[in-house]
């Protein structure tokens, strides 16, 4: 159900170990930084304006997060967004909560109007919203999107030039030629916080180091799906799940990506 | 030892799922998060003045917390807590090292005086700060109140018009008419970094749903004491103590509450 | 291995219960705390100007990490350290990511200046760097020092006049007239997000408690490197053993220290 090619990606991983510079939220902040650990890249995380432009230039790939923003930190994201751009290295964008407040969805389309974004990447509700789709967000949670997804996702994708990844039961990702779908997870993710910013990191990782985006970005959230259906298994609750899905994630290798990832093209 | 109606709201948390806004420390942030989602609500933190109104107004609780203050977060404190008010959505405020600075202690007063707080939930040291009774904190800790903290306890909450929750080995819950104790807890809580914060969380939850502050509030420590209590049993150190901590939390049911709590009017 | 004496120091942490005041980065924020309550120490975390002084006043040790700096972050530690100087309580210096960018590099060699530092800790790359020997940096991990970080650890402490403590497999501790190696510890350590700044936490405690830093540093080294081994053996992976190393550090007895620190002058 993957092409072998896109399972190797975990072993270059590895052997690249590729810096992921992140602007992120103060929330989940420790679990970017352990996740990108774990899968066996090097988080840095870096958004005074001062140092941005340094930092960026010596990643692979940069992650940004507005789950806890602030106009100040917005900036920096401008910053490191068109470094990057620059040096050529993906963009993740993941716009935490865009449609709950206007801070939050003007922030998100500044970025994306300013910033060759890579992949965006959220739930049902933020994708509707910024791609004008009528999706709706209370807090930080998806409160639906009245369109079909997949169809919200591709027009998006094609009219902005980027590949889009919307999470839910059945991940969707696109950049509106190419589909896929990724059928890996498990319900318990949704009880834990931070799994959605720790599958932008990952995306960002993968994405450093593979330039189709689209098989990127659905390899890394299979990747991390698998090692949450794994740690299901082992969990008696949200905590014991974060351990063990850390503790999996660690322990993916190139045979389980082909023996488990459930990711099929549309 | 609980009123079955209070024991019911567990389940009403899980049904309502209410939004708990918070803006808290940066140290214990993450605990929050996961605590609130543990016991079945949706945390959200936000604190950029410009979003926080439309944020709070989405809420069924703020929580308010100075363990990392800045006079920029007081002022988001001050603006949320403002709307809070308005929408008639309870506040809990937890003075974190009050009584240890200047700032801290003149900030919560501030807060005090200009929100109408729903529950101030702190030890004994920074409770008797506040109320003028002679507490000390050194660091974050409560280093010692002379006088009884439930006389200081109902005096301050009378006098003020809202519930004072004090924190310690029996947790005093009052409004100065009606005072309860909640006799649940295990000493490894202590050792635990934002436990105290974590128990604000869950104070804000409970609040969300149950406009009886005292009954709310006790239920809440009373609910965190068993869960504190079991993952005791568990535990070979602080964190394996946290693991089963958040585990148990999120298995806590009204049969629970029943067999377990343990308060007792006073 | 160890002189008895310094095996000695865990019990006096529990007796004192030092105050540790940090100020460090929103990555490993909670990691620091956590480290140093496990020890049985009393962490704070405050960084607003209007405060650290008084709350400086009330530690035993103060923790500097530039993980996350701003330059507001870095007056705040330029103050804080000033304090501390005038109380004679240790200061801790981690220069997370110096030799990175311009920033990291200025802000720790600023600090260094203006502070009267007891012990600078860092990786080779990042002592190599600011002691002018040429040491590389790439996000937040050593790439390399081309000269003996002994040698370059000795000539640096001597003409700084503080002790230096480089971490790696073989940590380092020297004050250019007395240096130690330590060779406690576990690869692991390196998949795990905040190991570093851990390590700086605990040598705040030891140094709050022993005024011979080299010493007191290597002690600290040894026990975490001496948890690291034991929670090693417990992992299946990077966070099963955070949750491991946590537990066994709350666990460290004077006899641990006795049996099984390794400990050399050279």
């Amino acid at each position: 159900m993957i092409d072998p090619t896109l399972a190797n990606l975990i072993d270059s991983i590895r052997q690249k170990k590729p810096i992921i510079h992140h602007i992120t939220n103060s929330v989940s902040v420790n679990d970017c930084a352990n996740v990108t650990l774990s899968i066996g890249a090097a988080p840095v995380m870096a958004e005074d304006l001062e140092e941005v432009e340094e930092m960026v230039s010596q990643a692979s790939a940069l992650v940004l997060n507005i789950g806890t923003l602030s106009r100040k930190q917005v900036n920096a994201m401008l910053t490191a967004g068109r470094v990057a751009n620059r040096c050529d290295i993906p963009v993740i964008l993941d716009p935490v909560g865009a449609g709950a407040t206007k801070l939050r969805t003007e922030s998100a389309r500044l970025l994306i109007d300013r910033t060759d974004i890579s992949v965006l990447k959220g739930n049902a509700g933020e994708i509707g919203v910024l791609a004008g789709a009528g999706g709706s967000v209370k807090g930080v949670d998806s409160h639906g999107l009245d369109e079909d997804p997949l169809m919200v996702g591709q027009e998006y994708a094609e009219r902005l030039g980027f590949t889009v990844a919307i999470s839910g039961v059945h991940d969707i990702v696109t950049d509106g030629h190419h589909s896929m779908v990724v059928d890996n997870g498990h319900a318990i993710m949704g009880t834990l916080s931070g799994t959605g910013c720790m599958a932008a990191s990952l995306t960002g990782v993968f994405a450093a180091i593979c330039p189709d985006h689209v098989a990127s970005s659905a390899t890394a959230l299979a990747a991390f799906g698998i090692a949450g259906e794994r740690a299901a298994q082992e969990a008696s609750g949200p905590y014991s799940f974060k351990t063990a899905l850390m503790d999996n994630i660690s322990q993916l290798n190139r045979n389980d990506l082909l023996t488990s990832a459930r990711i099929r093209s549309v």
